[in-house]
């Protein structure tokens, strides 16, 4: 297997698939659609849609249902981010080298985008109701998704990355960014291998190793973010490296020291992988995707 | 039938009701918690919860499950206030004579207890799948709100209302405003009486039904709003009379006059209750409850 060749592929086909479920613009609503679609589509690695989609065909999956639930959580991380940038929280201008969505279309009108993303993400997932997969496993994906995306998940994460930035370094605690890397990060992996899993009809047995396993690659993920902030060069991360650091930002180097961050994104990911190897079925390319996602250089 | 009394006691029972659904603070997340139930209990007429519970009961539903999407349709309703309080949007500091959301929360708290507020309604809303009632029915009754609530909804409507604010009043137009007044208010309204309906298994011919009258109700709410700011007294609303005119905002009576209004507002609120009268059941306090909102003083 050509591991970057196949990526591209499947991404690819991960383009066209959102695409495919965007809302069509209608009447006075256009303007707010126009908004929705230019950062749905604001490019970004598609991680979420693509980890739910190979967890669903590890576990035999085949019906188009899939599809709809990976488009919706595309569209949940989505509006994060709109929300995310907009000056009353993080303030940034540009993500990804584009303009952020309320830079092009205003606060207000970012704001009822993030907004409806999150409302389109619930009809987008309820529309596999429709599809040929047994309903009780759309409600019970649906469920997962949405708790994993809320105040218990990734809105309870923002909160307390909210709460983190107005205090100096040496007053968050590693519990709170413990949890803001839990809520924050990892809940929506969870949410993508879960309801993949789901979908495809696992048991709860199955389902909990699942979530152990995304929260593993999530937390991961985010610790190998930030230990590139502190090794990687201007070249590989397309950013100047030392920001955290340079604001203040307690990260999870800063307070365990590089050597633990590294030990601990090694032992996070052979935990995972091993994890991976007690079910029953085989995807090579989930397993290097995980890889991928974990020992990156940017 | 004491109406008054009869209002009274349902709004008691809605607003118990409303808390018990209150989500529990938890760990960082605490903070937008506690910010979701601030706003969610902030009195208010709770209109829609009781549209939809006094058509459940119309058509003989009996189940639990209405209790949840009550919660959650008014989740939705708070969810639109918090964020179009914010100062990108009206910018306004008070509601029901209480400090909104963002002005005691942050900007911030307040963006993310909406977006909090908009997923807890769909996680509560999918609680129902808990109880006794038809599955079927949980799965349509969620769509349709999330259909109402989204862009091609309220959210639609809004985009139209923050794209009327920045124009001169003579260039809004009969259609736009029609669009606001249908999007931005009926919707929710309509979400209301369809998901008790469908709650209470309706066929599609009654569910079309229950549409249109929720839709001149709404539209018959909205308009009369507009001739009370012109012929209300001072004492009666708890505002200044005639605010809409001195803002340079274009309103029903502004384009219509004041005579063509209450004509219409007649004729919507008589066909909506003419409307009401084909259905073989009976539920007094719910056409009671439909003049009050339509002949109402304030």
């Amino acid at each position: 297997m050509d591991f970057n060749a196949e990526l591209a592929a499947r991404s690819a086909e991960i383009e066209e698939i959102i695409s495919s479920f965007l809302p069509e613009t209608e009447g006075y609503a256009s303007t707010v659609i126009e908004a929705m679609n230019y950062s749905l589509m604001g490019g970004g690695k598609r991680i979420r849609p693509m980890l739910m989609n190979e967890t669903y065909k590890l576990f035999g999956g085949t019906s188009v249902a899939i599809e709809y639930f990976m488009a919706a959580i595309e569209m949940i991380h989505t509006y994060s981010l709109v929300h995310d940038d907009l000056p009353c929280m993080d303030n940034d201008e540009y993500r990804r080298g584009r303009k952020t969505t309320h830079a092009v279309y205003g606060d207000a009108i970012a704001t009822l985008a993030g907004d409806g993303l999150l409302n389109f993400a619930a009809e987008t997932a309820l529309g596999a109701f429709d599809t040929d997969i047994e309903k009780e496993r759309v409600g019970k994906a649906v469920r997962i998704m949405f708790n994993k995306s809320g105040i218990y998940g990734m809105i309870g994460g923002q909160t307390a990355d909210v709460l983190a930035e107005g205090k100096p370094e040496e007053e968050i605690s590693e519990d709170m960014l413990d949890y803001i890397h839990k809520k924050k990060t990892a809940a929506l992996i969870e949410a993508a291998m879960m309801a993949g899993g789901v979908l495809a009809g696992v048991d709860n047995v199955i389902l909990n190793t699942l979530e152990k396993i995304a929260r593993n690659v999530g937390l991961a993920f985010q610790i190998q973010d930030d230990i590139l902030d502190v090794t990687g060069t201007f070249e590989e991360l397309g950013k100047p490296i030392g920001s955290d650091e340079r604001n203040g930002k307690a990260t999870y180097v800063s307070i365990h020291g590089l050597e633990k961050a590294k030990a601990d994104v090694e032992e996070l990911s052979n935990e995972a992988i091993m994890l991976l190897h007690t079910f029953e079925g085989d995807n090579p390319f989930l397993e290097e995707l995980l890889r991928s996602m974990i020992y990156r250089r940017k």
